[in-house]
């Protein structure tokens, strides 16, 4: 790999503004927090992470010390084999790891932005990493690929810069957030406005309201796991007391089930690694999303003429982003006369089988991407 | 109808005790709110109410103003005939409709209970009820009829009180609460108990709790609900704005979405009606609920024996207490030799459908009852 502070895991640039977003206001400049793994010279693959992932996809996380969200996916000789492709992954705009947020100083006031960072979108998002590529010297990229929110941001990658993405994929995501997930959604906003530590968004001097985000991190996350999953893990059983009895149920309060005791530990682990603004912030631009928007609806009218070739993925007890949506996406490609092949892989997972041990799914990933 | 104080709506008795309730803790006295319609001399009809609902199934709610929950069903020439049957429908125990729960006023302190009133099992909602009837001078039901938690207490009847039930009717139900029905549950609780107003559940003689409670509502709401039925109803529609624009975005945390802004109503006229610390007891008894659990898991065991007529329904698109759900409980009627038929109805209606404009049901119910 040539020296270049450009390239590693856990690097930073400010980017030169202006940057105007979608809703017409303008940030001075933008800060990128990215990861790179393997060398520039090699064929470009950028990696899109989910609401709550993170630049970390392939090397540790500096705050958890976990390995990185992907490194089953991404490494040497692994389905994104960063021996052979030159692996880019941002975090995204309106999040908290490096890259401009609502928990960033403006330097045009020298405070945090709070609430008043502006509302952003996935195509925002898009925008400044499309800035970053320039940055790193990458034009055309040899795939686009990512989960969930990583998906709506690959399919916004094909929209916006066609020209620049050679392959895109699209793993258990949809082209337009449907009312369910925006309404999960607004349980988990509402939830973390309503906890006083809250502030109306200006509590970075004070204790944050981590109560509420947690609340909204165990709401979002049971649409994370299918139903079997739960019922597989956890049943009805029972935790352990304090006491030492075994499974007795307290006719109380306490975490009696170990479903409620592993939904708590997801609320409480969060909210050391996340701030509840970028929460809001990013789970609004999800809700925003609409590929079919500036066209009447027509999702297809977003893809006519894209050479991109698409592969999307769906997980059978996906019940966020059911394989529906993923149907809908490829009848708009096929309908806009793009290549597009879809799998619905069997997990039992859920939604959250994208970060999971699915072999078939790297089985999907390596094949396409080495077509 | 003879002239008897203890008949009519709005209706309200004080049960000598001592109570002792599943956990072994001990009610001085119990109250109890009821609700009776037509005739005591005709054969009796218990309906059991669901999580958020109350006496109030025939005749307007107090606090509201609204018609009663079941008034489409419930009523002279209705499925469930008034003018043919004695229908009672009592506020479960824990709730805060009059009868005795967190919200109630401990006898023996002169205090409110909040957080000291005993967890309490569906059993012991069934056994007041036992009680009540007692008091009205019923002996044998020819029906009790419920959905949802009602339906979990209609089973209890049937488990616990076999030689007084004829006849079962337990629509949108499950014989024991599952993982993710539990799960969201938690949710729920974990969001009234981030509320700084709830102080440990004693909040009567201030604000209360009602910002985590509405959170905790809206949560439910959604698993009351299907995915279709929030798509056609909602989609991605945006609401008007307050400056009169129409169905534009704010780029801001408003409720741009049409189903945003339902939702935040759902929970904000809740919390006018219902008391928080109750919303934890009720949820905390249908988390509890286990057919199996004194059978070493069999439910059949439960109903050896039993000559109760069963009658089980679930609608296709109920995803909280799914068909599956209502077939285990067939399943397991019929290992136990009992009478039980099952049908699953086709609505758009999700959960709720139980409590909403099915005709099939409203066919069901009747020619079940007749029978």
């Amino acid at each position: 790999m040539p020296e270049d502070s450009r390239f590693g895991p856990a690097r930073h640039v400010t980017l030169p503004g202006p940057f105007v977003v979608d809703s017409g206001a303008v940030l001075g400049t933008v800060d990128v927090g990215y990861s790179t793994h393997g060398d520039p010279r090699h064929p470009t693959i950028l990696i899109c992470h989910a609401l709550t992932g993170d630049q970390h996809v392939a090397s540790p996380h500096p705050r958890t010390g976990k390995p990185g969200w992907w490194s089953r996916m991404v490494g040497p000789g692994l389905p994104i084999d960063t021996s052979r492709h030159f692996v880019v992954c941002a975090n995204v705009l309106g999040s908290c790891m490096g890259t401009s947020g609502p928990a960033s100083v403006d330097p045009a006031s020298g405070c945090r932005y709070a609430m008043r960072f502006p509302v952003v979108t996935i195509r925002d998002m898009v925008r400044v990493q499309a800035l970053l590529l320039d940055h790193l010297g990458v034009g055309r990229l040899h795939a686009v690929v990512g989960g969930s929110m990583g998906g709506m941001q690959v399919l916004a990658w094909a929209a916006a810069f066609p020209d620049r993405v050679e392959r895109a994929v699209v793993i258990a995501s949809a082209a337009r957030h449907a009312a369910q997930p925006i309404a999960f959604h607004e349980v988990g906003r509402q939830a973390i406005m309503a906890d006083p530590n809250w502030r109306g968004g200006d509590y970075y001097d004070g204790p944050p309201p981590a109560a509420g985000l947690a609340v909204a991190r165990m709401a979002a996350h049971i649409t994370y796991v299918s139903e079997a999953g739960l019922t597989e893990k956890f049943g009805r059983r029972l935790q352990n007391r304090p006491d030492g009895a075994t499974g007795a149920k307290s006719f109380g309060f306490d975490a009696d089930f170990q479903v409620e005791s592993y939904l708590r530990h997801q609320g409480i682990s969060f909210v050391d690694r996340f701030d509840a603004n970028a929460y809001l912030y990013i789970t609004r631009a999800m809700d925003y999303f609409d590929l079919g928007e500036e066209h009447g609806g027509r999702i297809a009218d977003a893809f006519r003429g894209s050479r991109t070739r698409f592969c999307l993925v769906s997980f059978d007890t996906d019940w966020l982003y059911p394989t529906a949506e993923s149907r809908a996406v490829v009848k708009a490609l096929h309908a806009a006369g793009a290549a597009a092949s879809f799998v619905e892989l069997s997990s039992p997972f859920g939604h959250d089988a994208f970060l999971l041990d699915v072999p078939e799914l790297d089985r999907v990933v390596a094949g396409f991407l080495a077509s």
